[in-house]
């Protein structure tokens, strides 16, 4: 069986960079590695609260729309994250306070 | 509302490589490189499979126990996976046959 891990809210941050001139944009390129900052030092500010979790990722795919972030167990997707965004989205995974509307990514783009 | 993208089956493989001579062990340095390398060859041979991805991450923290792996939406930890367990792993949980039991992170080591 699987084990009951109490992770409610696992944010997965696209910090891929690809080499400038590079055809495709990356998340990288588009500032993600801030909005990684951001996660760890809102959880470190709030004293690492048990059930959040962040960690960083290559390429989640939708690289015309980040820098990405999704949120497991939920399974949302967002696009187009700033530092600024991070604590609206701790609340919302990490409070209950339901999804940021706004950064949701388009339904239309296909993640897999 | 949350969209419903349709990803039964997100891998996420910890290919986080400390420097040599780091006190703590790493995924990296166990070879995780090729466990990523594994799953991305598995689903090409699949054809890519709609619902089932697989994303290269940075550290997920059991390092201790690694490489390891995390699948969502359903949260399960593997712990010590190898390049010849991916056949299984997605047949577990992409085909719906349950979970590989003997690559279970044990309960007691925490992840958040």
């Amino acid at each position: 069986m699987p084990q009951p891990r109490r992770v409610r809210a696992h944010f997965f941050v696209c910090t891929n960079r690809r080499p400038d001139g590079h055809p495709l944009p990356s998340c990288g390129a588009w500032g993600s590695a801030g909005v990684f900052e951001a996660f760890t030092r809102e959880l470190a500010r709030r004293g690492y609260p048990a059930g959040l979790k962040v960690t960083a990722t290559g390429c989640l795919t939708p690289c015309q729309q980040g820098p990405n972030v999704v949120v497991y167990p939920e399974g949302v997707w967002y696009a187009g994250v700033t530092p600024a965004d991070v604590p609206e989205l701790l609340a919302a995974h990490g409070d209950g306070a339901g999804v940021v509307e706004r950064l949701l990514l388009p339904p239309e783009v296909r993640v897999s």
